[in-house]
């Protein structure tokens, strides 16, 4: 039986403890600096308070700066930040994380530094030393996952992905068990990129619960569920369109990765949430501030993180500007403060464009 | 202006009445045999009453046998009964539909000869002359359109194709209006494929509703969203398999037709209500008979339709087993009455498969 690492303490890292303790392993639950009742909650016996379940007895908790201890002897240390921590946990673990040791990555987004996007393994593998980044062996999880669900061993299937096979190999069976179902993927690229920008075009679906709140139902009590399955499309459009140009293999958002994922996360939570509100024609700037100041909106985060890079690259006929009409409108949303107007008249646009210019291409 | 035919006064084929008088075109609805109730209410200034709304001034409502005064001097025919009545619709307009005058298809579905399987502008086309067949256009209408939305003039968008590019920009400027948005897409294989499909894959995500009605929430809450999610992508996976295979373009997959149809399509319905009862352990053929008698269920009319042909290409090798699992999950609960059982293992596999023996395959 092995020793597995968490690094995380928020629903989605804690839940990972369940099919870990169920196949015998025993797990060291780590919480961020922001996680620290939590550990409290689960050191003194308590269910996790957003997750609901009290966690097995196989598991430990420790606070942050147990991490050193924590860490010893582990077989496999997952990271389960959400994707604000993702910068401060790969520098955490760089400085600790004893060689060979294996990373598997629930953290979803994309960084961009200006000029071009990265996905997070990368991210995470750039904080360790030349050497050391030769060597490391990084997975992520991609798919369809509301944690509650996980933690309650209801049916779930995810996507492993690495380029390592045998690593994959090793945690499938390590972490799979007859509810959590885990398919292989060395599409990494292909993989990340769907499960980042599912939070955005979900984002963009929850728009449509404003409009309808806004709007009302018509006379014939129809809603707008035309509305947000065309957004839906357009977001599957949009990332099959970024999966390809970034390298990925277009198969990948067809799966789990790209269609599962975004259709459970728009299924409710943080991302609808937000969505609603700027349906409602309240500002991003406002809604963040006055409703939900300490939610981390996956989907508002990711237009942050990359807003100004795609941008630039959209400039610098990088990306086609024709291939990405709904996520510019998000960044647009969530950057600039702009009204929510769904650009129509842009969407389904054959790539590249006609007076596309692209560097890349042959 | 022009003067449209729409033949069937279900709810959708009313609906496309709405954009089309907007436009200040004049509508002759004819119902079928089974619309006599609704042709009725119709001509004695009643809503229709499915979609809830009255016809505009330029609708003019006749019953079945009077198809042949109705079609005179018209400029295009909307083909709007449901699947069960498309060769009804086909061999009845063979009789009447005056040369040059294009056919617009709303119906979704298959067919089935034991042997291949048909999309329907093909056999609609079967039903006319030789000579006819040469020279008839046939456009068809697929994406995400829940009726009473578009009767209500809700933002609508969907996908008009045809290998008659010019027919395309006809039918676009004729139907197009500010809340009718339409694409043209000439990959008619691709998105007649998916349309069809969507009927199929949405019955099957609505397995989940009966699960979860049956097992009820979670300790915590949690309810089967990884579960519903996981059968979506499934969906979206074989969908990719059989448009490709039968000739179409992967591209419509990600698309109005096949992401965003499926979407709209699990929101609700008789497809959801049916895919309720099959969760909840009721045989199919007990189900229909006591529950459902008088519905049309599309997604278990087309595994009605398929059902026997997919098999007997299975077995000759036409069609790749390993590819799709869930459509034969859904065959044998539909055509034989099979209990609901997920086949997890078999999910996502990579197809072709090793032993795959394709006759067409190069």
């Amino acid at each position: 039986m092995a020793r597995i690492l968490i690094l995380g303490a928020g629903v989605m890292g804690t839940a990972l403890s369940v099919p870990l303790t169920d196949n015998g392993h025993t797990v060291n639950l780590v919480g961020t600096h922001l996680d620290g009742k939590i550990i409290a909650q689960i050191q003194a016996g308590f269910s996790h308070p957003r997750l609901g379940i009290q966690v097995a007895s196989g598991v430990t908790a420790y606070t942050c700066d147990q991490l050193a201890e924590a860490i010893k002897d582990v077989d496999l240390v997952v990271i389960g930040v959400n994707s604000h921590g993702i910068e401060w946990a790969a520098q955490t673990l760089s400085e600790v994380l004893p060689a060979d040791i294996p990373i598997l990555l629930v953290t979803k987004g994309l960084a961009g530094d200006g000029e071009k996007l990265s996905i997070l393994p990368d991210v995470v593998a750039a904080h360790f030393s030349d050497a050391r980044r030769e060597q490391i062996q990084i997975a992520a999880i991609g798919g369809p996952s509301i944690a509650q669900e996980l933690a309650a061993r209801r049916h779930t299937c995810v996507i492993f992905t690495s380029k390592n096979s045998a690593l994959l190999q090793y945690l499938t069976e390590l972490v799979g068990t007859p509810y959590y179902h885990i398919w292989k993927n060395t599409d990494v690229i292909g993989v990340e990129v769907c499960v980042a920008l599912k939070n955005v075009y979900a984002l963009a679906v929850g728009l449509v619960i404003g409009f309808l709140e806004k709007a009302g139902k018509a006379a014939n009590d129809a809603e707008m569920h035309n509305l947000a399955a065309a957004i839906f499309a357009q977001g599957m459009w949009e990332t099959a369109y970024l999966v390809e140009k970034m390298g990925g293999q277009p198969k990948s958002v067809n799966s789990l990765a790209g269609a599962g994922d975004l259709y459970v996360t728009c299924q409710g939570g943080r991302n609808s949430r937000m969505g609603r509100l700027l349906g409602l024609g309240i500002p991003y700037s406002q809604a963040k501030a006055e409703y939900m100041p300490n939610d981390t909106v996956e989907g508002a985060s990711l237009a942050l993180a990359i807003g100004q890079t795609v941008e630039n690259m959209i400039d610098k006929r990088d990306l086609d500007d024709a291939a990405l009409p709904l996520l510019r409108t998000m960044i647009d949303i969530v950057c600039h403060d702009a009204p929510t107007i769904i650009p129509w008249e842009k969407f389904f646009a054959q790539s590249p464009s006609p007076e596309f210019d692209c560097r890349y291409c042959e």
